[in-house]
């Protein structure tokens, strides 16, 4: 990760997008996530070397600290994780999740028995660490298109269960949702309109059938097939692996149209051609790599030791 | 990914580890993770583009197509998102979990209507891709150290609810496991250590209390902590975050101890110095990255369209 | 329920939309639904009357009757509950959901253990007679407005646990969904407005917020509310619990505007005066009372004498 | 729904039945079906509308009212959902379960985050209004039925999921319960006795099989068929679709028996013929629609605006 | 195990009571309860050694052999072990519930993979060795009291999760079941006495309070307890810890009474007193060993080699 | 079971194994555990005694007394089983899970509703009863070795969905773990040699397959395959089913051996003969009997009536 588009010190910490947008997470799915990965982690026999070598009253203190920069997102997450083990432990978040971190930033506070804390570490991390991992991602996006109109978006290619999750986490970054699921919004891609063989007929249905909230984006990779798209009355078009050149006739030609259409580019994004690709003038650019490819970021848990 | 490391035609594909060892992902877990991944992506309104642009007998052949070298890894995953959405579709097998194949071959071929086919791919692809992507980078570091002794091991920094099934992609990619939990082996860490402030009183209490069938390892990233472990009679070391020189003193000590002990070493390994590491002569690398950030493998559901 | 509505031989019943459509029941759903179902009717004893009275090899042919008109919906949720509960129960549909049906019409046909026809006898018809009564009332609402333009629409007042299946026997009945839920699109009702006391900050909130393909609908109960909603830029409008002049006046507004908008009208609505409200031009009319208040429909179960 | 029967001022609403008889609703069912209704509506992405408009820290006040006169049930539900969504709601219960109430009154009052009040409005609604339906349908046959000796009983024909809840919604309004599923009692129907074909040896198999403490109670349609019965000795009677005077020989001819034996009248029971019925001097009236067809009372929340 | 009570020839097996009883264990229980045993052997990482040491081709055939006389229960339960493991495992089953047989005697046959039936070994015998050794215990004192009419009767007192399961076994060694549950009759026990302070009233609210199929019982173990009991019209006595003087005198006050009523023996009951009991003359006898302590009947599964 | 070991005064209560072992019993599975045994107890109806008898405001005092000697295993979940039927309800254990205590001794002080303390009473008790059972036959046999070196162990041979609380119980007794499952380590049985017919070949997969940490054990009845495995290299043997005398052949074979090696004893151990075994030098001896057929302590629930 670039060190440069996360540094600075701790006391400049921002966030990157509100705490409002941020709290969208249910908070049932928190704790069942939570939850199972405390059973998978401690099967039936628990944590067999905290139990061997603590006693179930040594008291510890302890951090969770970033040991790269990063953007912050799953902090309710790893509390969650200490305190479903041990409701007694205390925890004491000092940013919030879409915090943009420098190395060394202490992110969580920690007090209790040894055994709660030392029990829980693994779950914790692996949540935060994953999910600051998708934010720090979007974040390294979402800034190589500052000052340009386009949006960071996700999609649907997440890691199995944890999509609510992850999409969460791309909000802490700084970036946008696409659709949750295939439930609440119709994309007509590639192999609708290869296996149907007709796109006008393809949009027809669509619209005959989706219900009045549902929207409807049409996949096209070819202007052939934009303009049919912008014929039949969509709500917005995935323009999938145009070059540039391409990109921009397709924006000019959906500018063109009479209503208003959400246009959004996707394929084959990377940091180095992001920001050529919004200076296209679309207004999403949607990248799988943000939620299946996204690395974890570096989090340890630092034992502090009282030296009053 | 290099693609001298994974090229080769797809009749020269050749399978990492033999079925035998990865037959060993317990079913009942493929089922479940499948059920709710299907779930999370269906929703209450399922997947309301196929229902509207295809009729409930429209019939569709697909193929699953590597659009990158790589390690298989997930195969009845995929195969059990199609038929638990719509038990009559039939899927084709063509290559084994753990083959390396290059880009461009088909994995699998499906039939059946283009309803379910559409409706499962991305709960399909969203697992074969990323346990492909951890067997895939296994396969990487596997083939940085072939012909020295060393294997190549994970760690329990995995994805919440995904770590059997990211465990044997490691299988499938060459590698061997670490402890699944906390609950199958002892392994007394740096945190550990500093909690109870003795490393030779941890031992001793684990060796007291963990179970004839439990082995011990301790953490070190010191020589002197090393000579305390190895008097203390443990059964194996884990050596972290030790420089290549004290690593190979490391390794000399612990060949001199009276009883066989295995010597793994973790902390810092990369593709660049996994090799040097390895010609220490320890027995195993840990590597946290091949399950908390191991790429997602690039695949495809291609639509077969039948011109006969 | 008006017989002139349903009435008809059993020849002419007729499907009020296409199978297509229906098929979008999520099938992991129905499993799920009718296993809570039996679990609830079974206990942990059983069926103790049927295992008092036969043997385990006592045969039996029964048939699902409707007692009165209607729409059916729910055929597959009335077979599943036979065959999980005993999967050599052989049955035989005869109708569609969706048909509309005369009483007498034999639905479904079935053969096996009488222990298993008597067994999930009552969880199959509350299935069924629940979905075919929202079928029902749903289609006496649809023949209300017969010839005019406007669609009848469920709501998200819905029986708890069971709004999935709802709102297919709403699509059965001919009837159109709205939202799923709270995560499938915005809807700004009044007492969103009231607590944060300006439409025009709401509106801007939600666009500013709401994901590209999330649509955006505001409930309205007055005509300057409406002026205010539509120079916001939305998707839709619910004009709630206007009078019929009031709602002419309000669709001209809507119509007036330079985007497409869609018109909703909910609040109060019956079959007295659904008509009347569809005739001021109304694109849907969201009625609550199809999934909260439709009665059962009088369905049994018939033992076949064979008299051979 | 009756004004007259539902009527008067909020002080004079009386509890139907005492809340000790109310309080066995099992607990652990309240969790679960609200838990179970709250992801229903939520899905994975929450309230899209509360989050976009409100901030986090937006605070609300809101009242449940009763838009019309009703027999409240289920109050519990509806405290646990806003409580299970924000365990920092304040909720405060005006009545209790089993209250008659007329149209304006303020069941509850609710405190907390604007975002959790009408996040989990819908949900609590849901369950009141259902619940409250049942208790509703259910009072006002008990009122039917006044000074008569007959008890108003509900059936198996209940919305899957919701037994328990149902009949506790039954209880509230005043009636009683029956079974609650195949498990606790033996109910010989018309169907078990056209299968095995002779009721004598039903009710013998039936005795000779049930538990000491299972009661059997039997199902006819015919006088001979009593008189069969009777002559077997079983605890119940229910005595189904039988005329007024059939009826009236029947409760003659079970009140001649040696042993008490119950009487339960059921079949094509409504609020115009039931007191008829109760007349007869039969112990019981079962009504299936109690729980199959209550319509839901209309209950709304509506947004207090403080004008100190 | 008194071989005297068990033994016999394979070919003189019987079965204690006919299939059709025991048939009554709910389908979704067994598998459920399957289900939940092999993920707790099996855990993460599956059946460790089977795994290294056969490969996924090897067949086999096996065994399940009981080591010592019993009575049979379970097979069902040990059957859906291997199936559920792998559903291409063939089961043949050589006796029935219910059957008693000598030491020595095939209860059923296996043939499929090595890995399956070794990894779903344990599984199968826990459970068809728990389950045989409550029927086991049930039939020992049901052969103590042969030729009386008490039948000897089972209790709540249960192993956690196991009721159904137990219920079933009794049933299966000949005895009868009491309550399921709290949930399915009224037993007014010694506490809810001393709690209420007032015996008549107990049973007073109880008769006003539970439904017209719920019958009533009441424990007492003083005479003149009885007597205010008999007074109160009451289904079933349950007299509790009596000697055999009181108990005969106590079965006398109850005969003499007007309605039949259940008399049902409790407390200290042993194989060695439990004829003495019966010789009183009471109904039933109930005994919470036979799920509480029952030892576990000795099965083997052997291995069979093939010598062809 | 024998009094004398057992017996002493409550003030000579001693901790059989101290409380830090003990805690090791995952809080998620004393949750899960207790709340399926609840929700079996209760069913939807719910504890139809104690709702028809109380008041929901009666309030009630009393102890879990144990009746007979024995080591206390379980009050955690008797605990919760009150607590979560009612959250109001107050514990207060007097002793410790592993002490020792006469009988008469008062284990647990509970104070709250009536209809709360007779509503969870059994859930408890039978939970509390099962766990004693095992901690208490442990005990005996830890007591019939002790001044020998020889540890007493469980086996798999549990009740399906209680092995973590019984293994737990069984160190509460004094005793060892062996496996949790098949997936912590490796234990080649009689069936998989006689399966792969060749223990060499056996063992040496095993050692290629197996991880790092997991150890391997091997199943020996004869001399001669001891030798083979001792050869091989393993880390325990267990010695199945041998005299006396062949036992201690067997440990000098196996203290013979270059590196320490794990000596199990096991088959037909029983309290009469584990003494003549632990003298032969074993380090284990496992006795399946502990978890398969541990008769349940005899506890109560008195009412404690206040005289003040």
């Amino acid at each position: 990760m670039g060190a440069n588009t996360m540094n600075g010190s701790p006391t400049e910490a921002s966030t990157a997008r509100g705490g409002d947008v941020l709290a969208a997470l249910p908070q049932h799915l928190v704790q069942q996530k939570v939850a199972e990965a405390l059973a998978e982690d401690l099967g039936l026999a628990g944590d067999l070397t905290s139990q061997a070598i603590f006693s179930t009253t040594d008291q510890m203190k302890a951090e969770i600290v970033a040991r790269a920069p990063c953007v912050v997102a799953g902090l309710a997450l790893a509390s969650a994780a200490f305190r479903q083990y041990d409701s007694s432990v205390e925890t004491v978040q000092h940013v919030e999740d879409g915090a943009r971190v420098p190395a060394g930033t202490v992110l969580m506070t920690l007090q209790g028995k040894a055994r709660s804390l030392l029990g829980a570490e693994r779950v914790a991390l692996n949540f935060l660490g994953q999910l600051s991992g998708v934010a720090t991602l979007t974040a390294r996006f979402v800034d190589a298109v500052a000052g340009l109109p386009a949006q960071i978006c996700c999609t649907r290619k997440t890691v199995p269960g944890l999509r609510a999750l992850q999409k969460y986490a791309v909000r802490a970054g700084g970036g946008v949702n696409h659709r949750f699921g295939l439930f609440d919004a119709v994309l007509i891609k590639d192999n609708h309109i290869a296996a149907v063989g007709n796109l006008t007929r393809a949009i027809a249905q669509a619209k005959a059938q989706a219900g009045h909230l549902v929207k409807i984006e049409v996949e096209v990779d070819r202007l052939d097939q934009l303009s049919v798209a912008l014929e039949s009355g969509i709500d917005a078009v995935l323009l999938d692996n145009m070059d540039i050149k391409t990109l921009r006739q397709a924006v000019a030609m959906v500018r063109a149209a009479a209503a208003p259409i959400i246009c959004e580019a996707s394929g084959g994004i990377t940091l180095d051609n992001v920001k050529a690709v919004a200076q296209t003038g679309v207004d999403l650019i949607s990248v799988g790599a943000l939620t299946h490819s996204a690395p974890c970021v570096d989090l340890g848990l630092d034992c502090v030791i009282d030296h009053r």
